[in-house]
């Protein structure tokens, strides 16, 4: 590290606080964190302008804050309670210190309102602004997995789908919507929230134990137990349930009618469900439980709305049951969205 | 996340083996490690394309390597045992899956050899290659802090210094060398160790517990116990002499002669000491201990050469102390070493 980037990473870092967990925050080679109460989680993300965002986009406290969602996020995909965090900012010129001071109050708050730790980090030069961050959490006696689904199981989404890609289309200057829809539709894409309490909520329900140290004979057996499968939303719809399908060696059923549109999306996009099936970056939840569970209920339980679009069947692959009864087979890992576009624009 | 992106990392990861800490390793939105049997340490490091490395240095192995051991070395100045990482690859066009196989394989291979499981990555797109490690370990009873010298202690350091700098400068261009210094200082530069067993072995010498979860009264307090300090030199001898310093609170003398060079150093640069104090990368230990310890006693505990250069003294800053008795002070996060140079040189 070069000394203007370790006083910038000193200025940016000394004004945390640190919750008692943390035995040695940053300034040092490594952070000390105390031996934690139950297994752990660690994920990893990264932002990078030019490719997920654009400085004249929003304030540097949202990408902050952003930055630090899209990993709370994968944690609440796994029902945990995140805990400490360290970031890799790599700067490029131009940026001064007040950007890094917001962009730091941003991703501090956030990380407060999660109960997260900023325990270290490092700052490399670049030819663009990317803010990587490494998370950790806990566990509770149960996790959430991609590999939990079974046939007959409901599939299940929080929140609505595709509003944060028609932001994103907006704040690239590819779509032009105007008056609410356009705010309510930026918004989703540049202060999404993780759903950390709701992923806790669908953990504490499920009967997957997490386990101390296992060998692999006996994971595969707890797999079987495991009755609760989730995945946040960050790569689009079909294909983030892709994953929970090749994980879980099962095929979906999707009723085309039931994916849920908020109002700015119907009125941009009418019945095209493209944006909705393939847009990234909402990070709501998607998750499988045995059939019992009536979308109300589960709303209530999880403090969000709750929409059941379809339900894990044997086999491989998602169809996507349209108002017609017209079945379109979707490959779990298919590339273009073209034969959808045609069927439902 | 794209879909070439996921196949990418699932086909890095595929291979990967896991010891039995790893409950669940990549593939899904969250590692799952079992709960550590002690206090954990976490660091955060990164190698860019254009900044720390250029392709046509070594071979894509090599940087697999080094890219960890960036990071390892983190973890052996804290004395501690490196368990498992998280990978964020940033890539850019150009790049084939071949060179991504061999890049992974020297990132196992390191981390094979150092213990650790990789148990989850990222992939996102950029102009420039980035590999970002966050790194976990764990600390025995005791480990080493930045914090913890001492007026009266005295200064060590392991291997040679500036011999990694002068490696970087060859491979640049910017310095030609023939023969086995060329190949001796390119090594040192590419195929850098951490010094894991050496930094265990100090913080098992050390009286400074890590604690569970203390207050920060009781933080300062232990402090004042702790009694190895030690840092890695990353940054070059005296810009990491100075991190230990000003974490201490306390000042040192550092005699010229005694910084350890390489023969190939000195054949390249006489008695010129400029990369020895200033050239980073060498991931060697510095650390300081209470008077008592001989160099070749330490040498032959930590299976390492070692030099004792200077001894800590109350105050602040350094203060460089010549052949002619001249004493040259150093502030301790000085920028330039001009002053230096015409005197040593």
């Amino acid at each position: 590290m070069k000394k203007g980037e370790f006083e910038l990473i000193a200025r940016l870092t000394a004004k945390l606080r640190q919750r008692r967990r943390t035995i040695l925050g940053p300034g040092d080679d490594c952070a000390i964190l105390a031996r934690p109460p139950a297994a752990q989680l660690i994920t990893i993300d990264s932002v990078v302008e030019g490719v997920h965002f654009d400085l004249r986009w929003g304030s540097a406290e949202a990408l902050g804050a952003r930055a630090l969602t899209v990993n709370l996020s994968d944690i609440a995909a796994m029902g945990g309670v995140p805990t400490a965090c360290v970031i890799n900012l790599a700067i490029r010129p131009g940026l001064g210190a007040r950007f890094f001071d917001r962009l730091y109050a941003g991703l501090g708050g956030a990380a407060d309102a999660a109960g997260v730790d900023l325990v270290g980090g490092n700052v490399t030069a670049g030819d663009a602004l990317a803010i990587t961050i490494a998370l950790l959490g806990e566990t509770g006696p149960r996790v959430l997995r991609r590999d939990a689904a079974r046939a007959a199981d409901e599939i299940f989404v929080t929140g609505t789908v595709g509003d944060a890609a028609l932001g994103w289309r907006i704040l690239a200057g590819k779509l032009r919507v105007r008056g609410a829809p356009r705010k309510f539709l930026i918004d989703r894409f540049l202060l999404p929230s993780a759903r950390l309490s709701a992923g806790q909520c669908l953990a504490r329900m499920s009967l997957a134990p997490v386990g101390r140290v296992n060998p692999p004979a006996r994971i595969a057996a707890r797999n079987r137990a495991a009755r609760v499968a989730a995945i946040d939303l960050s790569d689009g719809l079909m294909q983030d349930l892709g994953h929970v399908l090749d994980r879980s060696g099962v095929a979906a059923e999707i009723d085309a009618n039931a994916i849920p549109r908020s109002p700015a999306y119907r009125t941009v996009m009418g019945d095209d469900l493209e944006l909705a099936l393939s847009g990234g970056e909402d990070y709501e939840l998607l998750f499988c439980l045995p059939p019992g569970h009536s979308p109300s209920a589960l709303a209530r339980r999880l403090g969000l709305p709750v929409t059941r679009i379809g339900k894990i069947v044997r086999g491989r692959g998602a169809t996507l049951i349209g108002d017609d009864g017209v079945r379109t087979k979707i490959a779990s890992r298919t590339a273009g969205w073209d034969q959808l576009r045609a069927q439902n624009s």
